[in-house]
């Protein structure tokens, strides 16, 4: 039996995949990842945008190795499992729907991810944490490392997830070339380059501000330009408004694909009309943006909601970028820089980054409406 | 209104597409190609393979445009337009078992496209000959132009299909980026610089052989890594197989998408084992490669037959390359080059050309088959 | 005779060269450019930056083709003869000691270049006007476009020397690939797309925001981590050093290249030392960062004079960023969007953008001394 | 003092660079590779061509730390000095003109290397050995393994020089990325993936064989495209003439740098005419093609011979492919594959690459004259 297999990946070349994690890849729950896309309903904006979690988890693995070579870390095998393991919980769609199926069920796909691996309720019939145990890895160890809590492995804590992480060097660059929107795409070996371990956290060097600023950059730029894209967000929203109206069973989020949900979705009694829209791009059309307040948004609601529900349907109000991202800091913490000794934030260096923070913050509401509504939301929006 | 759209393609960079472009890319049937993937079953080799018609259509589109400039061509709209159309007519899982559907239907891909763009029986529902006609463009010529063959567009005919046309020069380019195959990645726009057009036909001047050896060693080596890698094939024959043995309604292939076909396999009760197991890459395993001969191929065939039912519905017999390939054949038919005034077939002037084209003659039996009977089928094949 | 021949560049692959391109590149000053790095100095700092104006002058011809064809402009030949010669009287070693030169000839690239295209004093030997009125171009109207003020042809001339033109897009994106520095990769192709002309005026589009952001943010990242790296600047003081005592002929730098003046430095009795150093990289040490004052810079220089001759010629001190280039404004000047058909600067829709613009006006001072001055220069400044 | 520095490289992206190598870097014989170019005169058909064996001999240290990681290598200290030093005794101008100067000196630019490397005669100025001894290494130890036969180091010599080595896989893709001709682009990481090491030797595993083809195509290909190249051959014999005509002393071509050997021939009063038209590139033209036979050779240097030495010193007669290039055999021997258990040579299993072997033996004569003297030498060859 050969020791690894070498699979071809477009954004990182060559990867090779050892015994242990070739059995993990072939386990049912890590399969279903190749019908999840990365970036959910983007693809409707960009059509190259089909990759999947699949790539990403392999890609992230692969990192791994690179990481532990560019840092001399040892414990290499539970990092790289770590890291090809750190999203088997996403929900089908990715982050399109991830807040309503996390209302439904209670579980965020960190936490899905941390029960898969350890094999706990409702997924049960996991194969990971056997096979881990086969290859002395501790489901629950590795649980920790991906939470980014792991007190026996904080290094490797801090580089799966972390303000410069392995997995947000994948999906960047990842996400930049599928799209095909250039901005994303960093150099993330100068920043292992300049990167020091120190009391087991991660520092930048002082002559690694500018890679770093180019990081910040271009997390920003793809928010900007992909993740807050106006057009993939209705689509979203749309999807949202389709389950909500849906009513029916469709299956744990956390075990069935994407295609599975709009198939589902598609054969649906309420949620059909909405469903073939998305999936054959009519999409609702922007009716009014205007900058946000809370006095608006509660007037434009009331003012949508008395045009009666086969109105409300075919139409949706948006906050972009959205109020739950601000909340959630999903735009990560910021860097650290070793200057003399000292640590300090990258903001206080680098007035690029300190003017980049304040960039995200102004925020507008979008109404869009289904073309066979758009004229009366019009009308009765015509006042605010 | 504004003249056109940008739309970001991994492959070709920002895609400038007209109102006329936009509408026809709308309808239903071109909607479809986001679900029918470019290499079918190709992504369990190559993960990143998800890449669809939809975005080869697009790059088509684009590539028709960058010609027309080259080239000085004036009748650029029905070029576009033939280059976006030219395979709306694809069956789900493309090329996979595309062979198996045109013997259930009777129709190929070309001649499914050609009825699409005109609206013919069974696809009298297709919005496209309407759209076409409102931009003054003859649904029927359209037509002419993607069978390589009008008289009315002989140059434009040949850009679209012909030995340098177009479409290998998206698909390869593209098929090498998302596959992550660094083989293919020709210039297609050197090959424009050292084409000429002389009497309606295309020819490469001289300087240009190598740039066209390039383009030919490129087509071979996908062909090799990719188009025929044994694992893929392997995948395909189980669908095949599923496909076969479900006996069931699975729709008109010409319609429906990926998923929709894959899910109904799955809930067929003869071809769901199988095609569970294409889905979560549980292939059938190679148990016997020897070079091709008739008469072996008829023993192998019989040996296997003799094992029953069960046996013989997990088990795939492939010749390599494939014989229908060769027949029918797929590898595009010579580049001419002028010399001195002459026309020259390149294999005449290339020793290299000359020397590849006997590469793709030898050919091999693989016989795979799932692990439940491997034993079994190793066993009567013991002999052979 | 061929109507046209390919060059290959790395940048922008092949390029087309008609006819008149070639005689103009053909002629003793344009071949020149061959032997003028881009960056001057700066691979002693960037090992791959041994590029030079011949190829970006190339790659401006080919960008003018593209322009063209993006912006349907008829006057192709003017346009892109003009991006061929725009830096045809670049000194010897670019930008590195251009400010030098200029107090020596009283002459700056932009009016060299002029001259030369007009085969005025002393560039009386040029032979680029004769080829430019044999095929019935201007000359004069040549220099009127490069200097960014035709009123003939208002929009190539923008396009040559603008906010957004061709000269940057293509320098930009080859510095960036030629240091192995990616921050530069701009998508030119993009900006093309989103930019109008409205009377004689460049536009950005509303929707182009994100792409013009881009652009901004990578000439800021270039000029931080190119352009005004520290050390190479060290290289460049060093290089003006070793011509302000070498008190020799060096010939017209209009008319050398870099070696023929680094080979006159290195036989020069007093530049010899200094020269050396340059090509074998033994650049000047810092000794001393400090924020810019006016008294601070009056002080140290006089501490470092009161050293005498011998440690003055061994000690640079020199102002990040520039000082003369605050006051040439060489980051150009802002970008305006067309929003709902008034013009707006960038800087008021884009916050990212007015943030970026604070960033440059920090100044430090930098001294820095030869191995063999070091420690005497550092006792003295140490009280500053 | 820093562990070690990074080091952008356009081809390899950022270079950890260790103190060892630092100091090497610094010594004068290797900062003189800087103005080496990698492919001599090139650059005049490929204007992008102006790297350098700086970047190259940086590129191969590089090369050999990923390999020492893919291969598990212990000895990287002395296997990345080995790649760094392998290429430190080329003379000006690289291969352009090695076999004039190899009749010259009686030495190539191995025999250099080793010398220079250990600080004999005449490079006892070489600081080198010092550096390397300090460091522990030894200096004739380097020697063995850049010449391919250290009995000591047995894998890391054949990684150095052998069929598949670190110094072609950086040149093939160094020389494809800066002549912007795409064919050179190998996938390097593939190739170590699928090599074994077995009985200090290197094989290729049988799943390798498509990798190993396309390294032997790219291989090829470059040389068809780039190394042969007519024009850029006819430059550099027009070199060869130029130096044989100087009569005079141009300094050691191990010492001494492509510009100041130009600028020696320039001011040389014998050779001046002809090296400023290569300089400014007024080649010489073909004047006549025919296939290759001792007879005809002979036949046409008589014929040109009797013109007299005003025409002979104009005109160059070229074998191509060159027959030195032939008897020196520098393509490499073959490639070994590992078939189970069994070692055969790649040939034997590749239809393609046997092929590819019989492609570069066709040779023709090609015979370019000055321009001044083109129409008296088409008259005298008129009747061959």
């Amino acid at each position: 039996m050969e020791k690894f297999k070498v699979i071809q990946d477009p954004l990182n070349g060559p990867i090779k995949v050892d015994k242990l994690a070739l059995e993990l890849m072939d386990s049912t729950y890590f399969q279903r990842l190749r019908y999840v896309r990365q970036l959910g309903l983007c693809y409707l904006v960009f059509p190259g945008a089909n990759h999947t979690r699949f790539e990403h988890s392999l890609g992230a693995y692969h990192l791994a190795s690179e990481a532990s070579e560019a840092f001399g870390i040892r414990d290499r095998d539970i990092f790289q499992v770590s890291a090809l393991l750190h999203d088997i919980g996403h929900p089908a769609m990715s982050h399109s729907v991830e807040s309503y199926f996390e209302k439904l069920t209670g579980m965020d796909h960190l936490e899905a991810s941390c029960k898969i691996i350890q094999g706990k309720e409702p997924f049960g019939d996991s194969q990971i944490p056997e096979i881990l145990e086969k290859f002395s890895i501790s489901p629950s160890e590795v649980a920790s490392i991906i939470s980014g809590k792991s007190s026996t492995y904080p290094v490797i804590s801090k580089l799966i997830s972390g303000p410069t992480d392995i997995d947000e060097m994948d999906y960047l660059r990842r996400d930049a070339l599928f799209t095909g929107v250039a901005m994303g795409h960093i150099d993330h070996r100068r920043i292992f380059n300049v990167t020091s371990i120190d009391d087991n956290s991660l520092y930048i060097e002082e002559k690694g501000i500018p890679a770093a600023e180019s990081l910040l950059i271009g997390r920003i730029l793809m928010y900007n330009s992909v993740y807050f894209h106006k057009t993939a967000r209705i689509a979203q929203l749309m999807l949202e408004k389709a389950l909500e109206i849906s009513g029916g069973e469709l299956g744990n989020p956390f075990r069935i694909t994407d295609h599975y949900l709009m198939d589902k979705l598609l054969t649906n009694k309420k949620a059909g009309y909405i469903s073939k829209s998305i999936m054959e791009r009519r999409l609702y059309k922007p009716v009014l943006k205007t900058s946000y307040s809370r006095e608006k948004l509660s007037s434009i609601k009331q003012g949508i909601g008395e045009l009666g529900l086969d109105v409300t349907e075919k139409t949706i109000t948006d906050i972009i970028p959205p109020l739950d991202f601000i909340g959630e800091g999903r735009i990560k913490s910021s860097i650290q820089v070793l200057v003399g000794g000292r640590k300090v934030d990258i903001k206080e260096l680098s007035p690029l980054v300190a003017a980049l923070y304040g960039t995200m913050k102004k925020r507008h509401i979008l109404v869009s409406a289904d073309v066979s509504v758009k004229s009366r939301v019009e009308k009765t929006l015509g006042n605010i």
